[in-house]
């Protein structure tokens, strides 16, 4: 798992984007129906600590014995077992699940919608970390899902421009066919001075990094910092980085508790156990 | 109920500020035990629904069929049982139960604890939507209980003048004995013109209507906006004014939902049902 | 001015929506050139003050004797000449004027830009002020211009579902072809039910006052709350109200200071002094 | 100046923290006068950039021609002449200077007044970017000035325990004087033991780094990095660190342009110029 940085077992049932119809539920769950068709958000929560209540769920007290926080599919993140299954165990139904309203209507959008799991979210939450709002110019780090996700994000929350950069030219003409502005990173030329001719400045009031410590250098060399001393480059004075991209912890430090203004979909190492609360889900 | 203006059925049990022990829980309880000892927010709410996960908690969905919100011990507030009782049942208890983590230390100081049920996060309330903090200067209306807990909330916020005004020479003496300035009303000199001698300016950064629709002008006669016209009249362009006073629909207007600055512990008419997730309670 | 509501005097300059072209400037302008193309923020200020330095621009203190808050063109803000004249002077030009970056590109769109002066802000202040955000249902009181800027910054803040109700079938008409649903105030059907007819629910998240005072009932009566009381019925709890509508003090009450979460474009009466900082301006 | 790391000119003139009287006013001067007795924040910043009009006075864009932000006595941040002299300029007076109502009232109390130039305002920022209120477990690295500045500022933002750490015994009994919890860091026991020890867990709600790039291990030895470190180790996860410590650029990275959770009151190489608005100040 994530490239031989964590040491998942052999049998480890992985999956974290999980949507589906719920096809049996527990005693204590009220508000979520046999029938129901729903989005299982990656994060699990018990939505009943200190926490949860603070709206901080992504490092819950109660649902992971080694330390703050779980999600499906993780190695040292609960031990839930993830979405790569045909029924998958949710906890906390009632708190976790997001009902669609409707379904057939739902269904006819499935694809598009599987992305509220993780991936449009997590590019959302870096456009807010960024300080996305009416007007801002923002560049985006990695046109990836992420990448994407976030610039949609972005178009969302009202940015004037949005620039994403990569450095594979395939992503970027998908990029563009959206109506992004992009930036080519394999051209020998600085990141400021092309974000100059875009936006008549060398820079930008949010970055958001969608690439992480695997982050590689133009001549594909790993360089895990590059992106981030980019975005501190490329921001203005008063603006906002975000960083949904994963940074694991034993490349750039050691991060032991999530820091607040990033997702980090990919994190350490051990095993889990815990199991209440159940809502089994099958995947459409 | 509330003098007149509810309905209250001749058997109903009131009480809404309730302090004990736990000696019977759910299935589903896991995070409270029998043994435990745990104040019991006034506000009833399910920690499921989407005002819940927004900290509504005062406009909970779930527990009210006949609008959002409940309370214990209320006329329309989801029938929830009064704790005027030997036993009271809670619902959602890992949600809703405030443990004391050290139970003999919490015992020495249960009557002061008990006072975080409601009165304190009443005063609290208005503070903090006052906008409170450090070095604001702070008009309380009312020397009652909820006056007092908003002036003990703006110190504990950070407040550099708290001056507290009241019709009643015992209330303002009970209030200067824990160091809060006071405003007589029923001397013959304008608010501002005292504000004035105590802050060397006829006006404050923060108002806190803690007496609500039951005012009354210094003759004794009723005049339900006598106090909310005050604060209008004493607070600063740009200061903030906040209203934990009780503000009755049929006297003031018709806010079918509760305003969103103020909490209001007395609100209308009707019966309600709706009872799980439940949790008994025993008072000390 | 105000339809008698205010007695101005007989040769008083009007007009705050005022856009133009520096033709000279003060000593200890700085920041601002001649020959800069500019939008004029219809509200004075000084930028030096508490109030402009907590950015309460709407009630700052020192460009009006009489009370805070200052305004050019109108009666009882502070005396500045108002912009339906060949020449307009701003002070404090370095803090109020907004100088467009590219003078010709701006040219080109200047009736649109005018938008920025006073009528688009006033929307996007009350749909800020009534929480609207990504996936917000609106409803919108009055399809006039503030009604339109309401609904276009609706859109921009990530609006799912915007709702302008009115009783003139053809700013209802010109609604539509800007994409809004409308909701046809003259048709005898409750708000809530023809809200429900779009939404699937008979509330929104967030309701914005576009009419103010002057409201009138579908019989054409005048009815000065109808409005507001609307907006209290559809919103849901836990929901918020913007009023960008102006409350005009003898109507409703008695706001000696504007309320936090309105501008109110029109106020009461006198007259004002103080000038100096000062640029004039020359409209295109 | 910084012990060797920037490259002051030999007869450059140092000083940032300012108090005094008022001697001499510019033209443009209009709400400070000649006898005011007032403070000077550190911060140089003109009031009328897109920065200061967002409150972020830290990264002015007017007053350094080299990078945004600027402040006196400093080598790299505009070339403002320092206060350790008999007269200081003061630009941009009425939005710098912080006037004391009462000058006799203030003179009494002048000595501890000198701290709201710097040493108060960056402790209680540190306070409040770690999110300290009502109730926190606060920890914060270093007794010095910086550190017993965010203990006060803790205490007055509502903290439950404030605890400060250090290797020096005689500034930990000059915390202990005034009600401060003290951890000694000379001490061979894990700081989350020692916390443990007072506050019945091994971690705090908020950290305060006020020690910065200088640290020492706990023999002596340089290692920039261990209170950060320790920082993250102690704060539990969802709670903050705020860092008014100092993080050179050199030492720790290349922050450009001043991280947004920090206050750095000392920064890089060069000279600037920019002089104009002025007040001279004349200390007391």
């Amino acid at each position: 798992m994530a490239r031989g940085r964590t040491t998942a077992p052999r049998d480890m049932v992985l999956g974290h984007e999980i949507s589906g119809e719920v096809i049996e539920k527990g005693d204590d769950v009220e508000f979520i129906n046999v029938g129901d068709l729903v989005s299982v958000p990656f994060n699990v929560a018990c939505g009943r600590c200190r926490n949860c209540k603070e709206r901080h769920t992504d490092v819950c007290l109660n649902v992971n014995p080694t330390r703050p926080g779980g999600a499906y599919g993780y190695v040292d993140l609960g031990g839930w077992t993830g979405g790569q299954a045909n029924y998958v165990m949710v906890p906390y139904a009632d708190f976790n699940l997001l009902k669609f309203p409707d379904k057939d209507q739902a269904m006819k959008k499935i694809l598009d919608l599987t992305c509220l799991t993780d991936i449009l979210p997590t590019g959302y939450h870096g456009a807010v970390s960024a300080g996305v709002g009416t007007g801002s110019t923002v560049y985006i780090a990695g046109a990836g899902p992420v990448g994407l996700a976030a610039a949609g994000a972005s178009q969302l929350l009202g940015a004037a421009c949005i620039i994403v950069g990569d450095l594979n030219k395939e992503r970027l003409t998908h990029a563009k066919r959206f109506g992004f502005e992009t930036i080519d990173l394999s051209v020998d030329a600085p990141i400021p001075d092309q974000l100059h001719q875009i936006v008549g400045v060398p820079e930008v009031d949010a970055a958001i990094d969608c690439v992480g410590f695997e982050a590689h250098g133009s001549c594909g060399e790993a360089q895990p910092a590059v992106v981030l001393n980019t975005a501190m480059d490329v921001t203005r004075a008063g603006g906002a980085i975000g960083i949904p991209g994963s940074m694991l912890g034993r490349t750039l430090g050691r991060p032991r508790k999530p820091p607040s203004t990033a997702i980090s979909p990919c994190v350490l190492v051990s095993a889990g156990q815990n199991r209440s609360r159940s809502t089994p889900v099958r995947h459409p």
